[in-house]
């Protein structure tokens, strides 16, 4: 069988059970706290819990460099991993780098790859500990971040019947500014500044995955195939389905000046927006919401049913079939 | 100016410079023990100092799938990370792998490279904790590796004059297997399956830099580009000179029977043996020797001088000059 007819998702799923069973891993080795097949990885340690994670982007899979400058995928590819460490409710710390790039690439532009990535380490104070670099054919960029969390972690296994499901800032941005840089449109300059940030330069919800910690929750899961996709994620992992009200859908202003209704659509389905899907209580939720410094909205709740199935309503709540799938990296054509 | 104009060191030396600066980072951050330039990078933690490393192995740069099979791959993916944390004189303990795969790429087959990870990992208790998959238009396979030391670190900068040179194992192995595999060579099931195994499953040599670090030596590199290449990295970053006795090389024997005195040149020039080059007074050395569980061998001695210059003699002490490279990444055609 070929990858292509796994999901991204389904050939994680795959090793995880192949590699991380009995006979894989040494037997006698401190278990993790989580393994593979969540935002990060993470085990103990004496003042806490350690958080681990790694992603690549790769030339013309992730991003095109006819579009994004290098200072912006600098910080991009920071940025899509530090996101991994907020939903799981940590603090990152320190990064590492391994760049792939063509013999022809000009010594300037990884320059400015590396201050891209600077730029948003200073936020967060994450240290960018080390690196490599070698050939490739294509530029590709992996980034492992390491981080702590002194509490709880956020989970995706731990939704439970009854909780409602609530997402931090605006969604449909990223997967409006890829339509508009790959369409080449011009909506004016302020719209194109707006969504050409949503889609370059997302900012990862640090703060906010730690909100979530100190108030309890323990559910969480960051934006990257798309909101039905990465809800779906959670309701498979914690065994229960979910209803979503698509009109208190918090979509991205911008996207809905410049496309309107198909900017739901893009809210629903678009990948990348690297904001936090949570769950919990209402009570809960509303503590976060009134401390936050973005916005929370309560989009829907877990309920019973077939783990995974996502049911859409509107407001007056009419079932809604909307034509979605979310950015499975695979099967993306 | 293209990346190609400068040595992988030079590169990454570069981006240190800019990156690790002052402006760089965040300012008020705890300070690394050691940054972007060794083996790996070293920070303090509670008991001791956490070691991270980070590497990529992509298709038709690094590897073949022409003559790697999938499983050694992983084997040797594994490796080039745990051997870097080994020339730091630590124990690795958790490794996050990256994979980018065309999505022609066979399941099975990518079940079988996380296996020959898990056969190394098993042999070193390293713990795989997690991972990511992505689609890309070559294999593409980043490794990080997290491990600890209690003691001191071993580092690439820190040789002196006087100090004896040494080397574990034998050299020339993998560069005579590349060789073979290249040109489809067979040299009979014995020595095919000797080099072969030399250039596709190097054994990191983890105990030994503990060895290393129990007897007080202070410096070592592994072998990647090539002895005299990674020699010049320690003599550069101590700003010392070398001299290098080519009779006392232990090339590896498998590649002497097969390439006679071409064995020698492979044993200099040729990359990835991943034995550990270190340095130290020669009666510590001797303590090591007589400690190891594989060949140690004193083949000569950091001297004053230009920083960075290797010196060639034979056993009568006769200047000995010979076409060398070793394997820079980027030069590398």
């Amino acid at each position: 069988m070929k990858i292509s007819e796994l999901g991204e998702f389904g050939l994680i799923d795959l090793l995880a059970k192949e590699v991380a069973g009995s006979t894989g891993q040494p037997p006698d080795l401190p278990p993790l706290t989580v393994g593979i097949g969540d935002d990060a990885a993470a085990w103990p340690v004496k003042d806490g819990t350690q958080l681990a994670t790694v992603d690549s982007l790769i030339e013309d899979i992730h991003f095109s460099l006819t579009t994004i400058t290098w200072r912006e995928l600098g910080w991009k590819s920071l940025a899509v991993n530090l996101s991994d460490i907020a939903a799981m409710g940590g603090l990152p710390e320190y990064a590492l780098v391994s760049l792939g790039l063509p013999d022809s690439t000009e010594v300037e532009d990884v320059t400015e790859l590396y201050w891209g990535m600077a730029d948003l380490a200073r936020h967060h104070r994450v240290n960018i500990a080390g690196g490599d670099t070698c050939r490739s054919p294509a530029v590709m960029i992996t980034v492992a971040v390491l981080g702590s969390s002194p509490g709880n972690i956020l989970r995706r296994s731990s939704a439970t019947p009854g909780d409602s499901i609530a997402v931090t800032g605006h969604l449909g941005g990223a997967a409006a500014g890829l339509d508009m840089l790959t369409n080449n449109l011009n909506p004016g300059t302020e719209m194109t500044a707006s969504l050409r940030w949503a889609f370059h330069k997302p900012v990862p919800r640090i703060a906010e995955g730690q909100l979530l910690v100190k108030h309890d929750i323990r559910t969480a899961i960051d934006i990257s195939d798309g909101f039905i996709a990465d809800l779906r994620h959670i309701c498979e992992m914690s065994g229960v389905s979910a209803r979503v009200n698509i009109d208190a859908l918090p979509v991205y202003p911008p996207a809905v000046h410049v496309y309107g209704e198909r900017a739901r659509h893009m809210a629903l389905s678009g990948g990348e927006d690297y904001e936090l899907i949570f769950a919990g209580p209402a009570d809960d939720i509303e503590k976060v919401k009134s401390e936050a410094a973005c916005p929370v909205t309560i989009v829907g709740e877990i309920t019973e049913g077939e783990p995974g199935t996502i049911s859409l309503f509107d407001s007056a709540g009419n079932p809604v079939s909307i034509e979605e799938s979310g950015w499975e990296h695979f099967s993306k054509k």
